[in-house]
């Protein structure tokens, strides 16, 4: 019964024998290995993107700071939602990538960046004053920091109203799988076909070791991309078991199926707790991640019982408990159910 | 016959199973997994250092970018050697990661830093003045870049020099397990006894997949290194999998064992190619890597047959080739023998 | 009739006549002139701050980004107003000068933070989490941004929870001797005895041609201070020509004089715009700066009579106008009423 | 007597005039006041480079440090002598500028970079590998750190061969007005025409209290070097005062009245010390620096008199002096003689 995050569980077979089959023998090391090769081909078939440039790096927090670290100039600004986890979550790596670009946010409902507020905020920064930030990228999320998705539509009207006022677009794609298979899109769909020009396509926390696919569908700063890879410490001598990783992730799907259960999980346990009395979802559930609040004696009896998931705030004088619960490739329906049946008591 | 670098090598079965063995269940992300308890008490124990702070990251270039951040301010210097890999090829990691702190080089024969250059630059660099950069660290390489090894009573005379000035030191040990061996001493006499503050513990070229301990003898500063890796994008959410390769290198003295096979390798190849016509050692071979020179048909025939390694310049009208060749822990005798075979023609 | 902002002004004679009394013979460069002494001296009777650092620069935009870097590490976050002109208008040059920290805003009425708001925001950021930006900084401006003051009893609330919290405290004074006058406060009580550990002095919005003093109540880090100072570029071989406008500056009181000639100038121009029929202040006006609402034939002729200043937007329909309107030293009363009769047509 | 550095000295009393001259009434602020225009025009006339982006800073520190950065991406390296100003007195600053840009040192004699020297660093370079810095700018100093200067011949030699490495070239011009007059080249023969695309050209040693204006022959990087300026916290205000300096330094060639006096006090001291016995000047005397040796008891006999310079160190076993001797416009030649006749007792 463990909810407090996907990061914490382990890996599928299929991956630790992707590192045992290419363990043998000599690789060219920096990417140049045969594996990657394959990883190149397939990923740009999955996005329908041929010419896309593709680079793995081995935490999230490296691939979105390289990321808008490219399309962000030290005077310029990022734009992102209030809760982003660039913004919040990531100790200011953003900003160290970026030489110190900025972060700007902008509000907006259950996660999702409000087309208004962003209207408001781009015509605040005005690119022809070197007063201002400039306004260089808007950075989406999702699956959003609130478990919600954006569907392909929602991603276009934002990123339409970026690129007309010159901000190139950026996908944090922790959680990309979670929605993607919650929308039923295409992979193109949900990116460049819907204004993206470069994606953070996660894998740690959808079952690999630590490692992330940065895509850039425009390949004209691939160069660029390699030398702040490098700078940036991210640059895999022995890249063969970062590229094996991903490989075994695309091949049969294995990705969209991991992500899959998760999703099923997240929806069972959903279902479960607006079932209970005084059960309630803080926020729609979309993907693999619900804000959920419930009475606070299934929250102790469920914790005595060994679950771990955060707990939000008292709700209703204390008597309720919001928490935040994410569920995994690795979660069973019975983690699921055996924690329900405690919050009922 | 890949003698072109020890990165390019796989890992040994015993990193492959504690893979294996560490996937189960859930553990707790970033550092607090329970196998990670253990390689900080094992490393503490190796190194005889029980009040060590100790951290994984996944290169070797984060590992020194991260100590010299955490020894140099934007405003200070780090000393290093001509040759040294945070000067010539980290495509200014170094200095990212120091926020703009600069490296400073100090020549020396053999790839040491020379104890009278060491002492002339410091005499140039005024820390009262605020017109040069502020002297602030040392930091050296061991193995070295030209494949010798520093002892430690070589260490103790530069950190001395480097210590009455007020700088703090660091190691450099991408190869720290192959000096080791090399001289015979033991971690602790090779490190801290020998005044170093801030170790980079290699396991890359080693034999794991892309792990490396910085080892920070005075803890005082743990947290803020701890801040450092957050913001520079190396702490791992899913540490487990770098734990538990590091727990697999430090158990019965796996990591030793490996170093001795790449040096031994290395020796054979030495002694080869000293006994060959117009074979020559460029510098001592103390580790696993020499620069050697020999008769250019020898390399045409070597090359012919698959051999892959760094040429490093015609010598001596053409006649002969300079070439750099790294041996690994996977490196076999009758790799050597061959690739001497064809030397000899 | 120029009241876009307080910068372009010119100098009092009294500047001029100190450049050209420092002018004769040799001077030792980089703070070190004997007029600077004069300065130190000066500043510390005027704050009654015997022990503390001061410093020089030329820009506002230095004073400040200077000064946060020196309390804000760049894994940290400096807390300021929603429009701080830190935030708002410098290009992200704190975000340079602090390598990357953090600017996060917090908001409040009539420019001045909220103190709910302030421990709301200190409420979410966990010094213990290496997750987030760590909390180092809170900065204050004083005239506000919106042309209001703080007393020091409210610049005493705000940063005595930010102390309790462990941030440290700045000052942007840009406009500091206004907020002065209007308080009737003591230089003190307004800084150091309200919790303020390091001020930006305002010179150059007040009639110097491009100086600002940097004042550390707590020299404990004055040699750092310096050496950012040097790195920061504003380290100035002829320092003497800073030295003597501020020496001008202090002598006589000079610099509370000129405060209260613009302050006067715009309590003129606020009783007047009050006095028009569809007049409103926007904002209380308590120091040299305006923010109103008149009707927008007004605004039409006085444009074309040659008033300078900034619209903000139309109101009510388009026949309201929102003003900003600065008075400086030099501003006279007959500009203002001169402005105002067209105003009212 | 004062010889240790050109910045110590006053300003002619054209500028000062020009000051009391432009401060009546408003101007425009940050750059848009009127008589920048006139510098702007100015500038392009006495340069013949009618298309050049023309902009003011405080600094030398500044100017050459927001030039490199221009040129210069965080990954690059900008080649310069050994003994540039940039790599030895500025604290760090060109590399805050550059965000962690590198410079690498290229030997010469008399402070001028060697050209096979040159050569052989761009050969190290490897544009194609992502391990090594980037080569990305040559800087050159003239007047050179050892009081030389450059030819228009030997400038071009050594930028043709950036050139056709695809390196962009800066010049730091800190006297610039002194190499002029010494070699009699006009300033266009001396900068774009010998393949200098950014100039650092000098005004505070030449006669002005702190004033540097940044050339861009091409002006494709104009908007971006505002940017950089105004993040760099020299985008000045009250930019009127900096714009009326430059244009008193140009009106009437008063620059080059400037500096051939400076010059020319030069000429006399190295006459005379020529003429010492035991008297010898350690690098050729073309500007308004001498790098020179005579008895240390003339050294002690002109300190006891007053006289201020920096020594060296003891040469021919402490009966000989090493000195470094700087003269401005505003050294007299009674000056000249009164030290003169100390030395030689």
């Amino acid at each position: 019964m463990f909810f407090a995050s996907d990061n914490a569980s382990g890996v599928p077979p299929q991956v630790l024998d992707a590192l045992v089959r290419c363990n043998g023998g000599y690789e060219m090391p920096y990417g140049n290995d045969t594996v990657m090769d394959r990883v190149r081909a397939r990923l740009r078939e999955v996005f329908e993107a041929p010419e896309a440039a593709i680079y793995l790096v081995a935490t999230g927090t490296a691939a979105n700071s390289l990321s808008l670290a490219l399309l962000t100039p030290p005077w310029g600004a990022a734009l992102c939602h209030t809760l982003a986890h660039v913004q919040v979550d990531e100790c200011n790596a953003p900003e160290a990538f970026m030489n110190g670009g900025k972060l700007i946010t902008v509000p907006g409902d259950d996660g999702r960046i409000d087309p208004a507020a962003l209207k408001a905020t781009l015509g605040r920064l005005v690119p022809a004053s070197v007063h201002n930030a400039q306004p260089s990228a808007l950075t989406l999320t999702n699956t959003t920091e609130l478990g919600t998705v954006y569907t392909p539509d929602q991603i276009a009207e934002l990123t339409g109203m970026a690129k007309a006022a010159g901000l190139a677009t950026h996908l944090d794609g922790a959680r990309f799988a979670n929605a993607l298979v919650s929308t039923g899109a295409t992979p193109a769909e949900m990116t460049w076909k819907a204004g993206i020009d470069v994606l953070s396509f996660g894998g740690t926390k959808n079952g690999l070791m630590g490692v992330e696919a940065v895509i850039l569908f425009d390949p004209a700063k691939a160069k660029e991309f390699e030398l702040r890879r490098k700078r940036g410490a991210h640059l895999f001598s022995k890249h063969r078991y970062l590229s094996a990783q991903m490989d075994a992730y695309l091949e049969g799907d294995l990705w969209l199926d991991l992500a899959r259960r998760a999703n099923a999980s997240a929806a069972r346990l959903a279902t479960g707790i607006e079932a209970l009395p005084g059960g309630r979802l803080m926020h729609p559930v979309q993907a693999n991640m619900l804000f959920a609040e419930f009475p606070a004696a299934g929250h102790t009896r469920a914790t005595a019982a060994g679950a771990v998931f955060y707990n939000l705030r008292d709700l209703n004088g204390g008597s309720n408990l919001g928490a935040r619960l994410v569920t995994s490739w690795s979660t069973t329906a019975d983690e699921v159910d055996t924690f329900l049946s405690h919050l009922r008591g």
